[in-house]
């Protein structure tokens, strides 16, 4: 981690990152030392970094820098949204060629940790031939009921999604589609998706109410529903039917399966009633219910008919 | 954060990375889920994130994968060490193009982490140009006496190295000569050298030794002594007078001033006999007195001599 006082570069943007952002409470040290000092609340606590790339998870044609930002602050919130966690703070390590806006690109940071109150408490910035920003997160869980892993969905229980799917993938279709006509406006329907695709929200609250209303396993839709659906069948040794995946307004039933970038959470819950009554009971919207997890490992059925795993991962060879 | 199942690709070499590492305790999850659930001990979290970048933080034409992933965590436990702290827990994010042999950075960063006793708990794999590493760390530290900052050194208090400086430039230059002489075998003093720049150690022991012995302020030298000295004199109010800079051998003087890459640590302390004991107690080499903070906080001075800070800083605009 850096920071220092030198004017201009690295240093200075840092110090003005520092001024804008809240200051530590007493007995912790934010940005401007070697690491962050902090003090964790009980329980457990979560870990999770995730990276995001110009040109890979997002092309700078069609988002700005400060989008970026928020996106890869979004992305690593979501997997402690995922655990049932409470995101209690971040460092962004971030990278990007001389021409880079790094004061917009953190600003979008800044941006989407305050949205989620989620505070950054360090940071390292690097010269790069493409932009990249990585943020890790410390969260924290209780432990009674504990963190909602993957692995821990039954035969029977119930699989909820927390809103309807496919929004960030039609938001990415819309900007690339406005890209290529660029005199067109963009309808108010087509803005609300190009905003879900911009500025994605991790399901904090939603994630830890489904934790307390007894969620079994859980994920983010991150590469899609079925891949991610895929990993909770697989983690859990069951299989999935589908009756109904809710799609977004604007998006396509193939956007909500297989486009990813949601950051919506799908969770398995024995009990409909309970999960029911819990959201409401913190102010939050119902769950869609989408189906039931099966005793058949290899069954992943929607509407009757078997799906195929669409997600996908970098590969090296 | 990133894991299943399929074959190939960023999920084979995750769970790859995961099978050659030791598992977690009861009650914790490593790698394979959204994040990672781990046990936190009493006292201070600190939290530390650094990148390292082929091309910018190191040249792969000189050394290999695994070296830029061995680096990438040494340069991220040392900011742990700089506090006096434990360091608990790694995440790690890496990203190459499709050519980059991943499984090898992989296989040094969990050496690296291996040898400084410190779990790898999570990790993120994307695609990229450039060869990207990014290791975030959780670590901890008592809360008396509390994580050794920046900013605690006083006028009179004396100034200690854990070590000769410049090995690591040395060991640069060395691969650079090397490089355009590849007939020529490096002689053993040089191969001391790469490998004190191929395998730098962060000084972890000797940092929370520090803490103990009543160490006022702490920084690791990764910028170079002059330029880092300089972050702890601008933050302490204090200026410093160096009479001794001890050099590896086979550096030179320039080298241990501005070469950075060390990671050894120098820090201020007010009883210079209690540091001795304290080192010798833990069975460490003592560490070399190198000057003496002064109450000008203009002054920066080597043998007589005003010193330029010698370090860089990377810069956008």
């Amino acid at each position: 981690m850096t920071a220092g006082g030198a004017a201009g570069g690295e240093f200075a943007i840092l110090d003005r990152l520092r001024h804008r952002l809240p200051g530590p409470p007493a007995g912790e040290v934010w940005i401007g030392d070697d690491a962050a000092v902090v003090r964790l609340g009980p329980g457990l606590a979560l870990l999770t970094t995730d990276m995001s790339v110009a040109g890979i998870h997002a092309d700078l044609a069609l988002v700005d820098p400060d989008d970026l930002g928020w996106r890869a602050v979004a992305v690593s919130l979501s997997d402690i949204a995922a655990m049932g966690g409470t995101a209690t703070h971040l460092v962004v390590a971030a990278a990007g060629p001389p021409a880079t806006d790094m004061d917009l690109l953190l600003a979008g940071v800044a941006e989407a940790a305050e949205s989620h109150r989620c505070p950054i408490v360090g940071g390292d910035l690097s010269a790069a031939e493409a932009v990249t920003v990585v943020v890790s997160v410390v969260g924290r869980v209780d432990d009674e009921p504990g963190p909602v892993l993957r692995g821990g969905a039954r035969a029977g229980d119930r699989l909820f999604v927390t809103a309807p799917l496919g929004a960030g993938a039609a938001g990415l279709r819309t900007l690339r589609e406005t890209a290529s006509e660029a005199d067109r406006p963009p309808s108010s329907a087509a803005v609300h998706l190009v905003e879900a695709y911009r500025r994605p929200r991790a399901r904090l609250v939603e994630g830890a109410t489904a934790r307390r209303a007894g969620a079994t396993a859980m994920i983010d839709v991150s590469d899609g529903l079925a891949a991610d659906l895929g990993h909770v069948a697989s983690a859990s040794g069951v299989g999935f039917r589908l009756d109904h995946v809710p799609v977004a307004a604007g998006a396509t039933l193939e956007e909500a399966f297989g486009g990813g970038d949601d950051y919506e959470l799908v969770f398995a819950a024995p009990d409909p009633d309970r999960v029911t009554s819990a959201f409401g009971d913190d102010g939050l919207a119902a769950p869609i219910p989408i189906g039931v997890c099966t005793a058949d490992r290899g069954e992943r059925r929607y509407d009757g008919e078997m799906l195929e795993a669409r997600g996908w991962e970098h590969r090296w060879g």
